[in-house]
């Protein structure tokens, strides 16, 4: 039954978690390189061994957030650690995790033995306009020059996931509602939470919109903080049993699906399988909740429920601290703060903690799952860590269906040209980025050629998915109208009397032209 | 006799090149995603098998050079591969070879089988003072405030060099003139550089000073490019056959030695341990000649002469393409181009086609070494790739001498406070950062307090390497007179006068007084 052996599959050397370390999350109004230093120095002293041979920094942005480049070795300088190696990794908001790949994919070569992990970023200096405009250079360009932002976009996931499995408005409300409760509540019980408040119901339906449908407790906030691990080839309590990573569109409008991320899939399939267990396997889970519909989503890609049954999970209590698999129990971004190049290894910090005990918890866990997402899901890991000597479910792992590749970024409308076509998802933007005035109507749009696309509205009259459209290019950005019912029946009644007329001369021409 | 074995101390998967690719360097209008798809195409195209399982990406700075984010993946979208893990490395200009090194470490730990390492950058489309500035982002911020470049460092380096070692300003000149007028003969045979046209003694001796003693065919340019290699664990002909990474301090003033990059010290030791070979064991090398005396330094530092003797060597022609031992028969930063984030990169896929036969030699090369450097020699990577059967020199590597590592930055001279100081080294900065007026006297300067500094000239008098100044600070800068000789005198009397003094009257405070 006790097994904390090499990952049979493929043969690798094990690798274990030794020293931890995490900084108050929130404002913090040190530098950078002096918070990751913090964590760092708390991961070393917490490390049996802290005699590190390289160094690695997960972070997305910091010479845009802060203006210094080179911070790998700007921060192995600092910690007096001149000389090792040391190396920045970075895959958007993911880049913490992403450290942890890199360096456990050097420690299980041989290569190191023990190594410094480390993920931070700053951004509470920055007015919410320059984070947003920074942070939204991870989506498409062409989305981007329409004023899309992370936020928007997510809003339009999250409409689409409420449509797709026909959830009422106020239902689905109650599920976001929900989420943000449980985190809430969670990260008041956080000592290094940004917000070590739980929240009301009146508190979430009392909050401005961001991007219909989220409202302000359904975002992540701005946030300062690091966190460290050691990672090391000498075993300890836990192992890092398994480590997977995903990519996907980066295009919203490439997507052959927007309810569900092929990234978070993959990497999972990837983490089951070394870690040889499935979802059930599982005992809790870190999930990048930097929205509320993406702990939603991301619960079902990950194979704990079923696709649209994430939901019901939440409401019945399931994903609580004390339900049977708790989800962001540490209060996940939303409430521990989300310092992007640090989220995802402050998931690790968390769960390690609990393995350890040292966070209390209704019973005793044994393996725990962390998913980072990076961008808009284009980029995201999953990590298992367990106790070493716990039972292992032997299991082939999740049976995983690799999306179709997209065939490209379609084309986008020509200048000036004009076609029709039909809403798949909307939201009105009500924070929006640098040189774009709220509210801004943002919708993604089937157009009749083909292609998917993000356009802007002219008008902001209610919208709905489905719904006819008109569509047109200036200055670089597609804008739509939506169809009134008058246009609409003008146009049925024209394309009656042309098809009545064409009938009554035979003229093919005029048979095709109907739209 | 033939070994293609595993790196045995280690007990490491060997790691093979299979396909290589490499834009035309120079003034590209393409957006970089294009540049590295177009390498990434041919590495695949050129690749036994083209069935990658990861990306890994090194960029310096796309963030601030190109506006754009989350570039790993982007280009594995781009390329059709949208899926794969995709993660983007970063070590300031060594980025594309930390790439290699992380790719490296994965494949040999047995988690990917085969993976696409890309690198690049784009600059040309930005004015130099901008792109000036994003490169100096690297360098320590107090050095930066004060007006500091990497050209101004990179001379002051090539002024202490010229000292310590007594060579005349104008023996000194021949050396670098050899080294820019070689790499210049190289690149012109080479299709891919930038510059493919052999320069004169006139040439060289009439370009504009950049920051003494440095002229324009002393520094590599600002360039667009990108570089692409496959790597596996399938045996191809070429094998990785060492990587090492090391750090230096960030700061000039904190080193002990400025003549000397314990980054490359450190990454050679552990390239020629892997390899088991030494610096005799080499048939060829590709060196980071952003500047003509780090050629001239690294070639001392990785152990092919000894230090003050490589420019012996320069002149002798040892290092041309006819030589001993040819040092960058590509035509080096120098006169290929420099796009940060590729150069690493380049750089292997260079040596690869020499040991492919596929660029012509004088002789059969069967192991190259290249040397990548990021920021100021303080991120440095060095790998060793050899033909797969050839003979190998068993040798236990350079002896190697860790620098003692440095107690920390010195506090910086406090606002309003004075001392005096000796000038270590200084340069007159020609081509100066946004916001500084050319020309810019700045000297490193070793404080009476025993801390060494990077100081702004007041006037810009001739100065000399020893030279007495008076150090003060203002507005957050070091600023520093040279002293006069009717200064020198006047202290000198004051002195004496002081001493007198106090010894006709045993004063013990005005004998404790004195400079």
């Amino acid at each position: 039954m006790a097994h904390c052996g090499a990952y049979n599959a493929f043969a690798m050397k094990s690798v274990y978690v030794s020293g931890i370390g995490m900084t108050r999350f929130g404002k913090d109004p040190r530098p950078l390189p002096e918070i990751l230093c913090e964590a760092a120095r708390q991961a070393l002293a917490d490390s049996e061994n802290p005699n590190v041979e390289a160094l690695y920094v997960g972070a997305m942005n910091p010479e845009e957030f802060t203006g210094g480049s080179n911070i790998a070795a700007h921060i192995a300088d600092l910690l007096g650690l001149t000389g090792i190696p040391a190396v920045r990794i970075e895959t958007a908001s993911s880049a913490g995790a992403a450290a942890v790949q890199a360096a456990f994919q050097a420690i299980a070569s041989g290569y190191y033995r023990r190594v410094l992990v480390l993920g931070g970023e700053k951004m509470t200096h920055l007015s919410t306009q320059v984070v947003t405009r920074v942070l939204a250079e991870v989506i498409d360009p062409d989305e981007r020059r329409c004023g899309a932002t992370m936020p928007a976009l997510a809003a339009m996931i999250a409409e689409k996931y409420r449509q797709s499995f026909r959830l009422s408005r106020a239902h689905f409300e109650e599920i976001l509602c929900s989420i943000a409760l449980k985190n809430h509540l969670n990260g008041s019980r956080n000592p290094l939470a940004q917000f070590q408040r739980a929240i009301t119901r009146e508190d979430y339906f009392s909050s401005k919109w961001v991007a219909t449908p989220l409202r302000l407790y359904d975002c992540s906030p701005m946030t300062d903080g690091a966190a460290a691990l050691v990672l090391t080839r000498e075993p300890t309590g836990i192992r890092v049993a398994g480590i997977g990573q995903g990519t996907g569109p980066l295009s919203l409008g490439a997507r052959s699906t927007i309810t569900s991320f092929q990234a978070t899939r993959i990497a999972a399939a990837r983490a089951y399988q070394m870690a040889e267990t499935d979802p059930k396997g599982i005992d809790f889970a870190e999930i990048h909740d930097a929205f509320t519909p993406f702990e939603l989503i991301t619960s079902e890609d990950l194979g704990f429920f079923t696709p649209g049954q994430g939901g019901d999970a939440v409401l019945k209590g399931k994903t609580a601290a004390d339900g049977s698999l708790p989800i962001n129990p540490s209060g996940g971004l939303k409430s521990r703060g989300h310092p992007v190049g640090a989220s995802g290894l402050a998931q690790l910090v968390e769960a390690v903690k609990i393995l350890r005990g040292e966070t209390r918890t209704e019973r005793e866990f044994r393996r725990g799952l962390t998913q980072s997402t990076g961008g808009l899901g284009t980029n995201n890991l999953v990590a298992i860590v367990e106790q070493c000597g716990g039972p292992v479910v032997q299991n082939p792992g999740l049976p995983f269906v690799q999306e179709a590749r997209p065939a490209g970024k379609p084309e986008a409308l020509g200048e000036d040209a004009s076609e029709d076509g039909r809403v798949v998802t909307f939201t009105k933007l009500h924070v929006t980025p640098e040189g774009f005035a709220p509210p801004l109507l943002l919708a993604l749009i089937r157009c009749g050629s083909g292609q998917t696309i993000i356009a802007r509205g002219e008008n902001t009259a209610s919208l709905k998915i489905g719904q006819k459209v008109s569509l047109r290019r200036a200055g670089g950005v597609c804008l739509f109208v939506a169809k009134t019912r008058f246009q609409r029946v003008h146009e049925y009644v024209n394309r009656f009397l042309r098809r009545k007329v064409a009938a009554d001369f035979k003229d093919p021409v005029a048979l095709d032209s109907g739209v």
